[in-house]
């Protein structure tokens, strides 16, 4: 894995390796205590990756799933396009089985979908072809995204501020910067001297596992907080911008992601401090009007109560409220960084705008 | 302990057993896992208990420290008066060095120093008798400032609603009822069927670990949150008043609390939630002009990287910011509630009015 680390940032977190034969991931259940990458060869593996948050993150989930394609494409024996594209039909629904909730992994798999049904007309290994190229394609478009939100992004940015971010929507969770983090990483080649501030984001403590760990792998100035400590790092001065991910930006720009974003919004508001989302096109669902329409998954108690299972910090038999994520208002978002550049209030208009855009650029 | 358990509430933190020969604490390091009673005999027991936090909340630890002070000097086989206070004024340093921070463990030490010279013309064995009084005037005091408070706070309430409260101020860090907690254990007696959220309190857990205990074992309906879901709890509409205990308020009511409080403070005035600091009159200081002058302790990375320094959460390297406390600016204060009644802004002039209606009482 030498030349793993030593890329850029010493994390990638999926790669389809130089022979096209198997799937290399970071196994992040082991982090931050063991850096461990996985060859993934079967779709029972690239499935129990995914399942088991192995590989974890949309962006991440998505590239992961369209390699997953593109290896059970090439294993295919079929000679003729009907047999061919019946095999991946049934490894599309295998592999969606993974993780129902997470929208990328849908998308990705229907873009390997389409790029079959697209070249019907080509042979078998041809087509097989055109899945590398797709499942490459998705996997670049992604690094693209993510460090055009890390460029307008840091146009907000000025050399030494502090920056203080919730969750991880870093390299981890995509294929290369993050969304939230992208800006601070491109900070980062160009000498800016940012100092993060990592929310530890319970329960399951992403922030201290995974953002405080890339992070800091990267070189970048990171202290680790846990969220009720957020207030008092910006009373003394020391947060001079927000930047969090998001899970899904309504039409009005009432934006759902993580629990406890909302709260961070709201103190950042208080301090006078700008708050930003970073958010993929992708991500943004002008069907969904407002917040109000997005539904909140709730999760185990046990994520609360008990420490990886391993060890009870509440009493037996408490009632725990846990939500996996929560709305934030758009009146305490300052800004939403898109890869095609960065919309302010009204987002009802501005959202609608930066489509416009999008579909005004040239094809991939 | 059968007695113990059938108290109204089921936990009585720290207690002089009928024979006045030994103290009985709750080991509050081992809760909620287990609830064991300590027997506690020598000054060497009662100073661990207290250094190792098996006792634990000032008030708690004031009334264990005059135990403390009585036990020893009951022990003590002087017969003049010369001899005997040069072993109480030994035993009150070697107390007073199990934990340097807490002032009313030095407040408690001193009153009981204060009644053996006021004492000094009796035989000791009636200034023994003496100090079995003071300790008992000790905890007896401090049920009736958490009674009072409690009962000042309820007027704030009404049946049905629902509180949120930050770390432990209840029971287990007074001799009863609490200080935060109060207002809740009052209501509970007079079926108020009050519903509380517990933010858990990182790092150290005490709403996880003895919040959510206390209020369960006590039959008060409590539900579990991590710190960082209080404001997806209130923009749930599920709150109607915010309680919090103090560490110290300063004079123009700035207010020194468990790390946190201030961003839970800045959450309740946005959702336009009364936020209340429950303040026994011996937690303000006068002395002090306002929460810049009050030093905030920084405690062990290890409490926010380590679970129970059991299981690494973050990487080895990282750094952390740890603050025991945050000050929550009085602008956010709805009011402070006190023994003597409950006070509002401006602050610099109502917190001097309630120590002139505290000098105006009786002499206990």
């Amino acid at each position: 894995m030498t030349d793993i680390a030593k890329n850029v940032y010493n994390i990638e977190t999926v790669i389809l390796d130089d022979t096209h034969s198997e799937l290399i991931i970071l196994d992040q259940t082991l982090l931050p205590a063991e850096t461990v990458f996985l060859k993934l060869k079967t779709q029972e593996e690239i499935w129990e990756a995914i399942y088991k948050l192995r590989v974890r993150g949309a962006p991440a989930i998505g590239i992961a799933a369209a390699y997953g394609i593109y290896l059970g494409a090439k294993a295919s024996k079929a000679t003729d396009y009907d047999g061919f594209y019946s095999e991946i039909i049934k490894l599309k629904e295998y592999l969606a089985s993974s993780r129902p909730t997470a929208v990328n992994l849908f998308w990705a798999l229907d873009r390997m979908d389409e790029c079959v049904k697209r070249n019907k007309e080509k042979t078998v290994n041809d087509i097989k072809f055109d899945l590398l190229k797709e499942s490459q394609n998705i996997k670049q478009e992604d690094i693209w995204v993510c460090r055009s939100i890390g460029e307008y992004g840091l146009t907000l940015l000025k050399p030494g501020m502090g920056i203080l971010t919730h969750c991880n929507a870093g390299q981890l969770a995509t294929s290369k910067y993050g969304t939230a983090l992208a800006p601070i990483y491109v900070g980062h080649e160009k000498g800016y001297n940012l100092k993060v501030f990592a929310d530890e984001t319970r329960p399951l403590l992403q922030g201290a596992r995974l953002t405080a760990y890339e992070l800091n792998k990267a070189g970048v100035d990171v202290t680790l907080i846990c969220d009720n400590m957020a207030s008092a790092v910006m009373k003394n001065g020391w947060v001079q911008a927000v930047f969090v991910g998001c899970d899904r930006v309504a039409a009005n720009g009432d934006t759902a992601n993580k629990i406890g974003t909302s709260g961070v919004a709201i103190l950042a508001k208080n301090y006078n401090i700008p708050f930003y989302v970073c958010a993929p096109t992708s991500t943004i669902d002008l069907s969904c009007a407002s917040g109000k329409d997005i539904c909140i998954e709730e999760r185990k108690p046990e994520e609360v109560t008990e420490m990886w299972y391993e060890k009870r910090m509440a009493p037996k038999d408490i009632k725990v409220f846990n939500p996996a994520f929560d709305v934030t208002d758009e009146k305490f978002i300052t800004g939403i960084i898109t890869e095609y550049g960065i919309v302010k209030a009204p987002y009802s208009e501005s959202l609608k705008e930066i489509f416009k855009r999008k579909r005004g650029t040239v094809q991939w």
